[in-house]
């Protein structure tokens, strides 16, 4: 029912009348921190999706959104990291309906949900602030950008992001070269999983899942997906359109024999089919 | 901004200030559909998690959120059916701030998240909604929830309900007997990723997954799902307690040489194990 304060503001034509009418003290004289006319009648929560509420001008501030991601991730985890990150960005730069949404709501999501390995919470983090923003029509933009940061997070070489400053909870207890030779580092996911993601790196580098190099890659690794997502944001708000990565090579190989409108074994996926399935990659056709 | 307007009307006293002072006509004489101060002191979406404004004897009716979990597949899909029809049943039953967000946020998940083939969609609409619930403390208790709806979704056999009413986009359509034999149709999806959940579903009736049949079962699915949420919820809101569903036997048996802490092929999941790695659950010890 709040989303009716603007409207009852609004009838009312001005604060002034609030202001003006001797119906107390406290409504005579405001206090300074309380909201003017304009600010009661800014978006709410439920005008939705809200580039609509966006200047056509507006634009996020990538390299801000990496590094809150950075840190954010030692504060709740992979997901809080990137939504928390982009959500205070529009919220800090954007206003209203950003800022009357909770902050926190993205710490569900770390380590692929409650800890579960299922969608890596950086990704699902992003997913979550590009759906705010976002609006789906019948060219299905909303679907062409969330596709696009899932599959790029597939390919693209984590981690990346040199942090400005190293976090309190990091510092001293890392054993790989975050700070010297990151790009030695990398390794593409192959798979969008948090469970296949961050298993096949840590056996990569021969640290434990839960130790500080894993929090380390994890942290650069979140910062990377916030920034990407901030940059498609800023991709899509400047044209309207998105264009995303189409599947790879070998995948739709399998889709030829398993369309999703087959009878016989058909398939339904958008993700790369080798991640799990590398035993039909040879001797299967 | 708008999270002020409780506190400035509250400050105001009552409605009757903004009643009886001669500012203006709307002011005057407020039409009926304005908002009362009470409902303008309403709790705000930024006052997260959202169990702190319920009742204490606040409960869900479960068989009305699986009817509208199933009619609200067909108008956008497994997640927003189950979002919907568990945000709608909050909002309309315990109003805000439930009243406050937009019904539409779900869209996005459908199909594995904008057809992915990810986390199905209607889990997702139940982390989401139970995640807004839900106060994660020291005992983990909102990690629990989510954990155990995953888990359950893997080991049941879907689809299980049957509407009220079958949906006009369904209605003559369906070639397998949802009506009249359902239980001859499921099956468990050894998963919680829409990917694996739907094609082996149609691949074991021989049908395609993007045909009504298909459609059918997610339906019921869905309905299924946003059900098993809102019972797990009344647990919850009933006994502020909740012990998830433990790892399955085989995959125990995968992270004893797979732990986490190893830093030689550690695993970080807590998904079935079989679902992917078949082939390690023979010859492999």
């Amino acid at each position: 029912m709040i989303k009716g304060a603007g409207l009852l503001l609004g009838s009312a034509g001005a604060l002034g009348i609030l202001q003006g009418c001797g119906g107390s003290a406290s409504a005579a004289e405001p206090a300074p921190q309380e909201p003017t006319p304009q600010q009661l009648s800014d978006p709410r929560p439920s005008q939705f999706p809200y580039e609509q509420h966006l200047a056509a001008s507006y634009r996020l501030d990538v390299a801000a959104v990496k590094e809150a991601a950075y840190q954010g991730y030692y504060e709740g985890g992979c997901c809080h990291g990137a939504y928390k990150a982009l959500l205070g960005h529009l919220a800090a730069t954007a206003g209203a309906p950003f800022d009357a949404l909770p902050l926190d709501f993205g710490k569900f999501g770390g380590g692929g949900i409650a800890g579960f390995g299922s969608i890596c919470g950086a990704v699902l983090g992003g997913v979550l602030v590009l759906n705010m923003v976002v609006q789906e029509d019948t060219t299905k933009l909303r679907s062409a950008l969330l596709t696009h940061l899932i599959r790029w997070y597939e390919t693209n070489p984590f981690p990346a992001y040199v942090p400005h400053a190293v976090h309190s909870n990091e510092a001293g207890r890392t054993t790989l070269p975050f700070s010297t030779a990151i790009t030695s580092l990398q390794r593409p996911p192959n798979s969008h999983l948090c469970h296949a993601s961050v298993s096949d790196w840590c056996a990569a580098f021969s640290v434990s899942a839960s130790g500080p190099d894993k929090l380390a890659r994890c942290a650069r690794l979140t910062a990377d997906v916030a920034g990407k997502a901030a940059e498609m944001l800023n991709e899509y708000l400047a044209t309207k359109a998105f264009v995303p990565a189409v599947m790879d090579d070998v995948s739709k190989r399998c889709v030829t024999c398993h369309p999703a409108s087959s009878t016989a074994q058909p398939v339904a996926s958008g993700m790369r089919c080798g991640s799990c399935h590398g035993d039909k990659l040879t001797n299967h056709f």
